[in-house]
């Protein structure tokens, strides 16, 4: 099955930052493709990876980077594919890379999620991938339960430490 | 004909920054509506707006806020459209509401774009459209083109600046 | 006896920081609740929170988050009861979570402490519910006076510290 | 009537910033004081006030100030009412002021609104005096549906730019 | 006579600050050419300005850009020639630009200088251009002597300022 | 009379901001000297004030600049008379020149006081001078005493501000 | 002997960041004292001791305090003892403490050094008594020639490294 | 064989940052010395360093400095020769060293590179150098090509674990 989604980072350093979106896409059954690619020392490869994302049937492209992350706009300049930025924390808890990708001029956008905060790009781009895909939206709403389910249960656990606090 | 992108504000006072949005829309033909809707001031309205979107056909979702903004971030948790932030320059240059739109915590996504960057907002949004739209693929990528243009553009006028210093 | 105070948080993971506001109130002997609400994962849950809780007695209402941090914002912004917010370290040093808290737009206040604060949100509480309340006064008065008496006992111990130095 | 509320600020330059908390109290007919008490350059005129406010009546104190603003930390040591600290955009876009009212040491909090939010100061207080006082509720429902209101008549004036975009 | 160094910038609009830049060329009687060249918008003209630099005899580039600068981080990865970056402040002070030039990835440096520090930019150039050049070592020289002297003349006109004072 | 402090600033365009601190010495009758001095552009000058410095009777210096301000670390390094440094805001606020002024490594302190705060710079000279001159002490609890009855005046002035409000 | 210079710390938990303060005044054999005093837990007590300082022979006073850092503030309100502040870093890296001791109002200076800089704290205190005492000018040449020998020192172990390095 | 490039560091405890700058001259066969310097504790060495530079035959300066950074701007405010600054992570995340070092006033600029960025330092001086060398253009070809090669290789792992998550 082609991939619908592709997953580029910096340096395969920032591996262990996006593992949970490729275990979202998984999950949800979509697509992927996850491969370094370097704004700076791979410029030729990224160039034939952005032109030619569209034509390979890529709908959504999450980009990972840190420091002064350009991959993401970069990619972005030569593709009209929608492009998630994930600014890596390596240095300045990650502010420097949060600036280098939202900060995109205009005529350029970068869609940046929060600092390593990969399995928001991907929920991002399910549901990017959702606003034609009624399946996927089903997917998405199940998500969202289970979430809240996430929160009812913590809550059950707390309740015995909160006991502990009102009996004294 | 019915709006597929919903721009929404803060605050009324957030429309001079979101005309760019309006105007791209009109340029790309793509039916949209505006409102301001706060996330305090009027939670009820908001999250009526955020569950009924889907239904009413909405694919895209643009919220601007400044300051401790959370419009964003309340439609995005209740609603699995994809929502678009602006951080709008209110304070602080715009620090506080870009940290308060893109730092969202897991499961809950909103693509951040630049502060005041209501230009790109719609460019996105557009992008978003266009993963199932081939029509739209094309007018980005001749909107592509014209960015390229104006600097072309631009660098002959500066030619003439250029020459003044080289004969010096 | 029914809860005066309600401490809520993002997430169970915020639970050992807001311990030290749960032991203040156990020691002050005020009856309170404690659990988790997300603002973006259980709305609902939390709309019903804020808007019954003037009615379920509640004077003083904690909410503690990190990152894009909305739950005291959006409590806020559903009942007249005075809300605390607790920034919580989750990243950036906790500077996101207190921008996104106390940058509230005019009209909806959140009583912000500093980061990780949870005994000065609960000793905010105390204050709060003094203000009609003789005998709180009294214990916040009592309190004060054990801030100062650690004090005075800690400079007892660095006497031996500041001896060593002044006979080198 | 004797005051409830003591807005005090760290020069009378900070005037024009709390004009918005003693309009609030007016509306709301909050009796209230209000006066200049620099920290650093009034310290015996500051303890005298902080330790005379309990006795005098006064319920909340709101102090403003800016730059390293102690004003609020110094009153907040010498009484146990509460008091809300207002950060004045003196410089450094009011970051200083910020944190030198919000990181307050453990057992001696301010309760902290955003930058310049004199209005915020001033809700804060209402709240804090409605949760002894019903009428206050009340009069701070009405309040937040004023808010709202004002929202859905901007919306209305918003409509009419809406079209202009809309026909095109 | 072939230009020896080359200045890009992100757009026209960044011209004034680069004018100091020209204008030290043009004092050092350095032959140089100057365009605007968009890393995002024309990145087909960037790669083939980055990989011909240095066969057309380009010694060194600066290239200015503000926001999430790019633009010499990209032409840096594909030219050995050495990059001089000048953060342009378009927005937050200059810090987005400043931190996305000057944090490259290992392998790529940008020699980065102060925001809008154009002129600074140029002189690196000449001071790099000097390694291999006696007599621009000696303009240098030259140069440094005049930035003492104005110092000097600087110091004159206060000398009467001072003595309106020490006759008080 | 020789002069006893030494004001030395970057550039002349400091002047404004160093007029307050001037004005201070002539109204204590210290006798002082205003001169630019340039740790970069004037290097050795720089050290030849610094090293003369303690010989021509100069027991305190204050040194002003802006940017990467390294004047007041660079005459530390080279004398043992105690060093002021006023930060200058340039740019970012003055954010760069407080920590280029303040981060001093060990074994150079550079007594740093606020972001063109040149009234405190001449005032802590003055409270330098005065550890050993009991006439300056007096001058300077006369000096505290005057900032009191500011402080006093003002209140008067808005005593008529307060009443207008109150009696609404 | 009678103490020159009082340290004094918000928390004897700043105690093993003044440490070096300490040894250096043994060092130099300066009497000082040290004693823990919260400008916000115990302010008679620093009342007591900022009032009493000047009579009973204090020359200099330390102040280190971390967070919303007052104690310098407040002290320097009460004394025209010269007071230097050190930022403790107990949060956000210590830059609140710094913004909150540095940017004092018009009128009461603090002498800040930088971050947990307690050695620069001393130094600076020793060259201010070191204005009307020949002897400490001499024992801070002395220290300033000892810092010297160890560069040279550290150089000496560096060349051998070198050598590592060049033979390759 | 006499070193074209001086690398020189603030403190010996900065020499685990710079080594990897040492390697790549090692690697590039181009002679280099080391050796610690420090603005502050020996201005005398450093003005004999920077004043002898050019004479000795040195190319390039690369100045490593951490907090108050002092030590890149004061050598070339001495020297035509060009200067690469280091801002070393010693607090502040390297905050204070980056705005230290590359903030320079007009007329002195040190050309910057990213917090603890050695080996981007050492890879600048290479590149200057190489603008008068064709050799070295060819080995810095080879030394990029290299960079590309381990990003493919690093793909090749990832390939394994890309086909991990593919298969699920």
């Amino acid at each position: 099955m082609k991939p619908l989604v592709s997953i580029i980072m910096g340096s395969t350093s920032d591996l262990p930052v996006m593992e949970k979106a490729a275990e979202l896409f998984d999950e949800m059954a979509i697509p992927f493709e996850m491969q370094a690619l370097s704004a700076h020392r791979t410029p030729a490869e990224v160039e034939a990876f952005a032109k030619g994302a569209r034509e390979r049937g890529i709908r959504v492209i999450i980009a990972a980077a840190g420091m002064a992350a350009h991959l993401g706009g970069v990619v972005a300049s030569m593709t009209t594919v929608p492009v998630i930025g994930v600014p890596v924390n390596a240095s300045l808890g990650g502010m420097d890379a949060l600036l280098a990708i939202v900060q995109m001029p205009p005529g350029i956008p970068v869609a940046t999620v929060g600092i390593n905060a990969s399995l928001n790009a991907a929920l991002l781009a399910v549901q990017i991938l959702s606003t034609a895909d009624e399946t996927l939206q089903q997917k998405l709403a199940a998500y969202k339960e289970g979430l809240k389910k996430k929160i009812v249960q913590a809550n059950e656990a707390l309740a015995d430490v909160r006991f502990e606090y009102k009996t004294n």
